[in-house]
């Protein structure tokens, strides 16, 4: 390695999944049918409305900065939506929109993590989660987490793991890979103890809205000492676009507003006036029909990879993943994943994307595509498990 | 302050060109007019054919994530856009289309700064270069220089402030906000230093195409080992937009395109499908006008300051930015620049918040404005003079 590479980038690892990407689309140009359920993105458009509020703004010609932290009007809509839909109160001087969820960890973590101070994280979780922390030359500690803790931390476990060193705890639920949701109660009591213990608690909540039973709760019915962070990408289907946004807590409200300044400038315009479509009762309506969508989806692909003889030890509630135990078929998800692709063309998601534990007893499906289509790859799937 | 803040936060100070901007909002919203010459946002639209562009991509309704290196045929559009305009070759692998060249920044550091390490730059210079180099817990060690040297750093400054601790030296020209471009020579021996040095070489050329002289070179026309840091904001009229370009040495490309994926997923695809269209002959044509427009505006602000008595040492040769020193009026540029927006409503940018060199006695002024609006701010900033 080059001397002059930053020593995190070492930390940093690739996506084992690009590698299946990159094979994918070698035999899709070879006129192979690939049936993609690795991707995390959903196969829906962006809503016409939200599409229409674009293309209005764009007509204008007016696409300057806005201020950094967001359009005052999208940051008071999103307040109104916490309002609308959990009952929370939240002061638009907490709220800062940025360029995804992305830039929404940028400035979290920008903002309260120092280097060599740690962030406990269940594994598995989103890589990109620990990469942030790496990022800020921090440590991610990634607690393993199994089925009777719905794959997502708990209290005991962040009083166990607590040490000088431990700058926080994170949580993200509904959960990518496992897609399970936290237990209301669970949740609250994971940040009592954060806060408890004098740091600071980070809630992905990407995922909310894309849940099929009860609604999940958000970390702000708990508590305002938390940074909340979210984004337009999966349930607003906006993922292109690259608008989320951020919520700290109050003492960190000067110094987030320093970093979006220095960090973006800002959210890019067009972005932001479209995202405000995305409270819009016609938008939500469309969305309300997509998450009935993907509910189906979810039963579909269940029931059908219990038939086949996966492991699922939790039924998952939310976003749009299924996390396999495949152990009966394979001691190696990875090498699994390869060999499904290169003889049926059915891209999945090995489990070391994830982290360690057990990594590679699992695989990752998105369902982001039509039920059609994945009857078909499971069909594939069960031709590749008996000859297998 | 909050002992949870992260410690970089207190390194990075808000910009106080935000303080006029807040008062000056307050001021209009009293029904005063307020001629503003502090913003680094020209006052064109975005041209109609790029917009265009954009509207087209939000028409078909696919606004999904693109590669996290860009739209491949954006990066073959940038490389020959470096083969046509500076006849220079560079393989479109090294080139990562970025969220504005605040994205560059991030990526071109956290792939390269170790914590502690030390970037030189001059003094006075655009204060968001500094501060990213402090996001990563680097130190930026600003040089000062003055016209003696175009504002510039150079080859001698480099080795004489060169220590241990030193990482690389980072170049932007056209300066902000001094507006002067870099003698061609003077950033080969520059280069050619910090090559030799065994560091790393930042160019920010992001006001390339902005220049009322000579054009200016890019520090790839002199080594392929070099950062160069750039976007569409300014020549291309695209600042809310947020789409930018980083060109790597060839080490750094895998380091680089791990961080793009963690730390943007992408940049906004239908910004990147409008900057397809900055290329076009069209648009060059109407980009050339502008700069004309530029110039004029430059030549006439650079008349008015010198006969009301500002020094301006170097006539600034590109961006949009005259730094003027005002010691003649004042000890305290901030002051003056309080004092001027009260008194007269002419909004400018003082000197510290560009560094420490003598700022108290320079200002900035933009000429993101007509010339008709500059001609009237004139004639307030003469009264303003001679009543104090």
């Amino acid at each position: 390695m080059s001397v002059r590479l930053a020593k995190r980038t070492q930390g940093i690892s690739p996506f084992y999944v690009m590698e299946l990407l990159r094979r994918a689309k070698q035999l899709e140009a070879q006129g192979k049918d690939v049936i993609h359920m690795e991707i995390g993105e959903p196969d829906f458009a962006t809503p016409q409305t939200i599409v229409e509020a674009g293309i209005r703004q764009l007509k204008t010609g007016e696409v300057k900065y806005t201020p950094a932290a967001g359009l005052p009007e999208l940051r008071e809509k999103i307040a109104e939506f916490y309002q609308t839909r959990y009952s929370v109160m939240v002061d638009k001087k907490r709220i800062f929109v940025t360029p995804g969820a992305s830039g929404a960890f940028l400035l979290a973590l920008g903002a309260s993590l120092n280097p060599a101070e740690e962030l406990l994280m269940a594994d598995p979780c989103y890589p990109c989660n620990s990469n942030f922390v790496k990022l800020f030359d921090g440590k991610a500690r990634t607690v393993p987490v199994d089925a009777t803790s719905r794959y997502q931390l708990t209290a005991a476990r962040i009083k166990q793991h607590w040490t000088k060193a431990t700058k926080g705890a994170l949580i993200a639920s509904p959960s990518n890979p496992t897609g399970t949701v936290i237990a209301s109660d669970q949740l609250k009591q994971a940040i009592h103890t954060v806060n408890e213990l004098g740091g600071c608690f980070y809630s992905d909540e990407i995922y909310h809205g894309l849940v099929y039973g009860e609604n999940a709760t958000t970390a702000l019915a708990f508590s305002d000492n938390v940074f909340v962070i979210n984004s337009f990408s999966k349930y607003f289907g906006m993922t292109g676009w690259r608008v989320g946004w951020l919520i700290v807590p109050e003492e960190f409200i000067d110094a987030t507003e320093k970093l979006a300044q220095n960090i973006f400038i800002a959210t890019a315009t067009h972005s932001q006036y479209a995202a405000l479509a995305a409270f819009d009762e016609d938008t939500l309506a469309e969305l309300e029909r997509r998450r009935t969508e993907f509910e189906a989806r979810r039963d579909f692909l269940y029931e059908a990879l219990l038939r086949l003889g996966f492991e699922i030890p939790i039924k998952p509630d939310g976003a749009f993943y299924i996390y396999a135990n495949c152990s009966k078929f394979t001691a190696d998800s990875y090498q699994f994943a390869l060999d499904l692709l290169e003889a049926e063309g059915v891209a999945i998601t090995p489990g070391k994307d994830f982290g360690t534990n057990e990594a590679n007893h699992y695989i990752r499906f998105a369902y982001t595509t039509s039920i059609d289509r994945m009857a078909i790859a499971m069909q594939r799937l069960e031709k590749f498990i008996n000859k297998g």
